[in-house]
């Protein structure tokens, strides 16, 4: 009874948030324009890795790439400084209404977010559950720590709440992820 | 008298440099790998940015990328973690035997690494002068310095040598530049 009800209002505010037509990404990469133009914290989305093979030079200044391939990323997709600290972060969405499939994250992205952990950086990976309009930051020792506890292709949304911090969508900045960083005393 | 004869030895040098058949880019790769594979830093190069524009879906796990176009970087190419502070620079190598042309770096990056200045992080360019073989570094308020003070369209090796840092050849690592981030007192 309680769970298809919530689903039905989740779903109510699905409608408008999905009206907005923003995913993650372009939420995020609003969010740090609004820190950059702030000054609040310098972090940039990476270009997305490719292999280029072919390259038509049709002039001195206008070259075409005519042929490359995507890379598996070896870090993550954002990184960047916030008040000192070295800020390092993966973002994914998922459709699922209950769990968050762990094949959305390569290996070496957990294995990069534990080295920048161990270096004295913040790392952690931001899940939005699209379906549901609830975004969660999940930082990397708890994210280790399930994966050393479970055998399981996914992170159940009950492990999110448990251990992870709701990210509330705002307007400026849309998802102030910083803010969630300041609160949970990890800038030490 | 000088000047011919110095040059006269550093093409000497550069004989053997160019056997090696490295480029800066190179160096640096190899040497964040080995700071990356003996735990001691975290840096890597960024993906070149780039515009999609096709992209030919042949199967479900083959994409070919068949039109892209180069865009101008907003960052720089290298960022990461050492010992708990943020790292961020860019490397260009010139031909030139007498400084180094400006408009190699775009103003962006310049930019750039101010603000990762001011937020508290250790921003810098590595400049190769590739026909005399020597590798400087010249950290972000040094650069500054000299585009305050200058309405030169080029920085004049003799700049690097008086505020710069030479940045010896090495085995492992080939470019030892963190050894320099921890001589020259800027790890407050």
């Amino acid at each position: 009874m309680k769970y298809p009800n919530g689903i039905k209002k989740e779903f109510g505010s699905l409608k408008s948030y999905g009206n907005r037509g923003m995913n993650l990404e372009q939420d995020l990469n609003d969010s740090n324009t609004y820190y950059l133009e702030n000054d609040i914290a310098v972090i940039h989305k990476k270009p997305t890795p490719i292999t280029i093979n072919k390259v038509d030079f049709k002039s001195r200044t206008d070259a075409v790439i005519t042929e490359a391939h995507f890379k598996i990323p070896s870090t993550t997709d954002y990184n960047g400084i916030y008040k000192g600290k070295y800020i390092d972060f993966e973002a994914k969405e998922t459709k699922s209404l209950t769990s968050f499939p762990l094949m959305n994250i390569h290996k070496h992205q957990i294995e990069h977010l534990k080295k920048i952990s161990n270096h004295g950086g913040i790392g952690f990976i931001i899940v939005r559950f699209s379906r549901l309009n609830k975004n969660y930051i999940l930082f990397i020792k708890d994210l280790l720590e399930f994966l050393e506890n479970n055998k399981r292709a996914s992170i159940p949304i009950s492990y999110f709440e448990e251990k992870g911090y709701l990210l509330k969508d705002g307007l400026r900045p849309r998802l102030d992820y910083l803010k969630i960083i300041d609160e949970k005393g990890v800038m030490s």
